[in-house]
Order: C-alpha cells, then sequence, then structure tokens
C-alpha cells in the first residue's frame, strides 16, 4: 500500500455505488480549505475507481462553489451517459449535506487514427540545469510539489510592482516523486499560484472558481513519464472586476502536451 | 416579441420551476442534430431566465453526453450553490428521459477593483474591408451567421493537403444582425467549424464533446458591441487518436476580449 501523501489524500470509504467519504489532508491545506488540485484529483478518483467507468480521462470540468473546511466530506459519483467512445459523469462534493464542489468528467476510448501536435513545447533548459526553489509559506500544498522555475517564478512580494504579463514557465513534479497517472496530472493543472500575484506582485484574496483539464494522453503515455518533472506553462488572457482566466499547458519531458487546463479564477482589492 | 431566429431557438415553455421544453429548430440543424452553440445558448439561458439566479455569467461548461435527436427536448436547471459574489448552477438535457447534455455555469457578481488586460487582440484590418463569404453547405446553421474571414478560412475540400496549424481569425457576427448578450457569445463561442478539417483540409465525422466558456464582460459591456462583428480567433493544440482540443478569444471591435472559451472534439478517420 503506497503511502505516498498523494495516494493518502485520494483513500476514500465507499459508502454505497458511487458514494465514497474522504478527510481533508492538513498536508494539502491552502489559505482556507484544501488546495484545489488535490479536490480535482479526489473527484476525477471517484469515477476511475468506480466498475461501471469505461474509458480514460479525456475532460475533467470542477467547479469551487463553496468553501471546503477541514474535515469530513462526501463524494457522489455517477455516470449520466454512456456512448461507444465516451462516457460522461458528475461528480458532487458536499459537507454537511451542502454542495462544495460540483463537476463533471468524459471519459474516452480512443482509437488509432491521423494524430499530429499543433502547439510546440516551449524551449527551455531541461530541468536537472534548473535549480529547485522552495519557498517559506505558511501554506501547506506547495511542500507537495518541486518547482523548478524557468520564467515567472514565485512573486517577489517585498518589491510590490505591476508587471505586464502573468506568464509561467516550470519544471514540476510530485515531492516525493511518484509515477504520474491523470488524477496526479488533474492536480498539477492547478499547481500555479493565482495570475494576479504574478501580475500585481502582491497577495490578494484569490481562488479558482472553475477549473477545465483536457487529457491529451492515456495511462500508458503517463506512465512512461514516470516521475520525472514535467513542463508546466501558464498565463492568463484579462482581468477584469475581481475575475480573470487562466490557460496552462502540461508537457512531458519529452515534448508531448500531455494536459491542457484553463480555469477562471476570482480575486479581490 | 423578436421574430430573430437566435430567440426563436431559445423560446423556451415552462413546465416547472426550473423545468423547460424546447423544440430542435431546423435554421439551427447541424450535420447530426442541432449547432453545438445553439445548445449551449438554450442551456445558459435557462439559468439566465429563472428568477433565482443572481449575477451575470461567468463561466459555462456543456458536456455534449449524446446526440440530440429532432424534436422535443427537456431543460432541468437549479442553483446548487450560492455565495456572496458567485451562484453555481447545474443543468440537464434530456429527450426520452435520456441525457443529451449535462452543463454547469457560474454566475458572478463583479465589482470595481484593479483590473487589466493580458492578451492583446491581433492586428487585424476592420471588419467593413474584408469580405463576406457566404459557403453552399448542406448544414443550416452557418446560415445564422455572417462570416469574414482574416485567416483560415473554409477549408478547400477540393484540394485537400495537410496544413501544420489549425488557426482561424474571422469578424463574426449574427445573422440577420441582433445586439449581442452572454446567450448569443455563447453560441458564437462554438462557431468555428471542426479545427481538425483546417489541419488536414477534408471532411471528417468530428463534433464538439465538451465546451468551456469564460465571460470576461457583463451585460453593459456587450450591449455596447451592439451587432457590429466580434473577431473570433481559434486554434488548435494536440490532436491524438480522435480528440483536439481546441482554443478560441472573441474579442469587441474596439479590442477588449469578451470571451474565451476552450473544447474538446472528437474526429473519426
Amino acid at each position: 500500500m503506497s503511502t505516498h501523501p498523494f495516494d493518502a489524500a485520494l483513500t476514500l470509504q465507499p459508502l454505497a455505488e458511487g458514494r465514497w467519504q474522504g478527510r481533508t489532508d492538513p498536508g494539502w491545506a491552502n489559505m482556507v480549505g484544501p488546495f484545489g488540485g488535490i479536490t480535482a484529483a479526489q473527484l476525477l478518483h471517484t469515477a476511475c475507481i468506480d466498475p461501471r467507468r469505461a474509458g480514460e480521462p479525456l475532460a475533467l470540468t470542477v467547479n469551487y462553489a463553496g468553501a471546503v473546511t477541514d474535515g469530513e466530506f462526501e463524494i457522489e459519483a455517477a455516470p449520466v451517459r454512456s456512448n461507444r467512445s465516451t462516457q460522461h459523469w458528475t461528480m458532487t462534493q458536499r459537507q454537511g449535506g451542502q454542495v462544495c464542489c460540483n463537476a463533471s468528467a468524459v471519459f474516452a476510448a480512443r482509437r488509432p487514427t491521423w494524430s499530429a501536435p499543433e502547439l510546440a513545447m516551449p524551449e527551455v533548459p531541461p530541468a536537472a540545469q534548473v535549480a529547485i526553489e522552495h519557498r517559506p509559506t505558511p501554506v501547506a500544498w506547495p511542500r507537495r510539489y518541486e518547482f523548478r522555475f524557468v520564467e515567472g517564478g514565485w512573486p517577489d512580494f517585498r518589491n510590490p510592482r505591476e508587471l505586464s504579463d502573468s506568464r509561467t514557465v516550470l519544471w514540476v513534479r510530485d515531492e516525493p516523486p511518484r509515477p504520474l497517472d491523470a488524477q496526479a496530472l488533474a492536480a498539477i493543472a492547478d499547481v500555479f499560484y493565482p495570475r494576479v500575484f504574478r501580475r500585481r506582485q502582491r497577495v490578494t484574496p484569490a481562488g479558482t472558481v472553475s477549473l477545465t483539464t483536457y487529457f491529451h494522453a492515456e495511462s500508458v503515455a503517463l506512465a512512461a513519464q514516470g516521475n520525472r518533472p514535467l513542463l508546466a506553462v501558464a498565463h492568463g488572457r484579462r482581468f477584469t472586476q475581481g475575475f480573470y482566466d487562466q490557460s496552462a499547458e502540461l508537457w512531458s519531458d519529452d515534448g508531448h502536451l500531455l494536459a491542457s487546463s484553463h480555469q477562471v479564477a476570482y480575486y479581490k482589492e
């Protein structure tokens, strides 16, 4: 039995078919409640481990509807429609009967056909040539990842000055290293600190409202990546009256796009 | 009472609180079933017209779970969580009791605070200087829009040769012109023909599986755009074994990003 912190956080107790009980893990805590990436992984996981599930993850949308408080939660996961090549699921996380997160996922059977990349991986130095940057942080979850920033590292809060872009490029992997799977990739998709911190070089209340991740690689390709760092790229598009969007790409170290991920987040002040 | 084809398609009969009956409209037909954009607009609309709805559209995700067949459908829309500044909804479209689409939306109250663009609108000639390209097509929905392609126009199916990118830039508006609102924007987000047609310059079975749109402008800003053409930009990232993703931006003609939209689609052969 793995005792990796990621697998520990994904340990869920079955209550009934498609109903699971979990517990927030202090090791994955964010400013308020858990890291959004671990919640996304938990929600996806309930469908992945359900015997009714057919196919591999293709799309995941998580709506962070209300704060998750420390303690127990329940997830209900149900297939809503199964077709020849896709299966659609909805997942709902509740605490005390109230919805914290509502989510949807699509699973798909891929078939050999014409395939081609379009976006190319940015040219960056290999992970081994980029220093690991641990950051003293009051929150726990960043300690679950190894960060090697190529561009757009941790904001310099001592020197707040507005920047014209919010791009970040980094090599990232689980800490301690863990072989990649779709659940881990779903969590890593939310590994970027809020883009508004980067633009403004200051911390304000901020958090993901809705997160969508598209998976471009099946479990065999993810397993081939093993526990080596992924290249992760993120940028914002527009920050307007308390909400902004972010897009991100997660690349294997040999240049294949494993996932693209998009989110809208709130910010204050 | 408006008789615009878009408003006609959004005419829904109330069955009970949060339950609506609609009918597919031949004027919005795609190869199989209706244009995905009109379905997205109908789903969003059920929340917009519900008296329980608070705030303006921020995010919309539509999962096309199964083919919509010509005829009647029912949409169930329910608020799942309301907070001080956001309200979360789920919407489900059914035919004969079976789920065709499951969707989620977030509505938000925006507040004056630090705001800034990041992505800049591409430099293109104004709409008036770009020719309208009507295309003889066996499907109805493209006749509901005015297309002025700046780059990446209709594929040349007579001369199929693989292209290295799938970028399309066009000025687009409803045909006949109609003042912009969030529902119309949600439909326009799906106005790009499948990116795989562009890459391969040939038609194969293809369709949207999951579509997510983030709104960056409120109704006042959308109304200010009026019925003038929007600049719409789309590209793909990776095409793998039957599925690809697309990202798109929709700009006001004075250079503000009104929405960003992402989708994963299937293709065959």
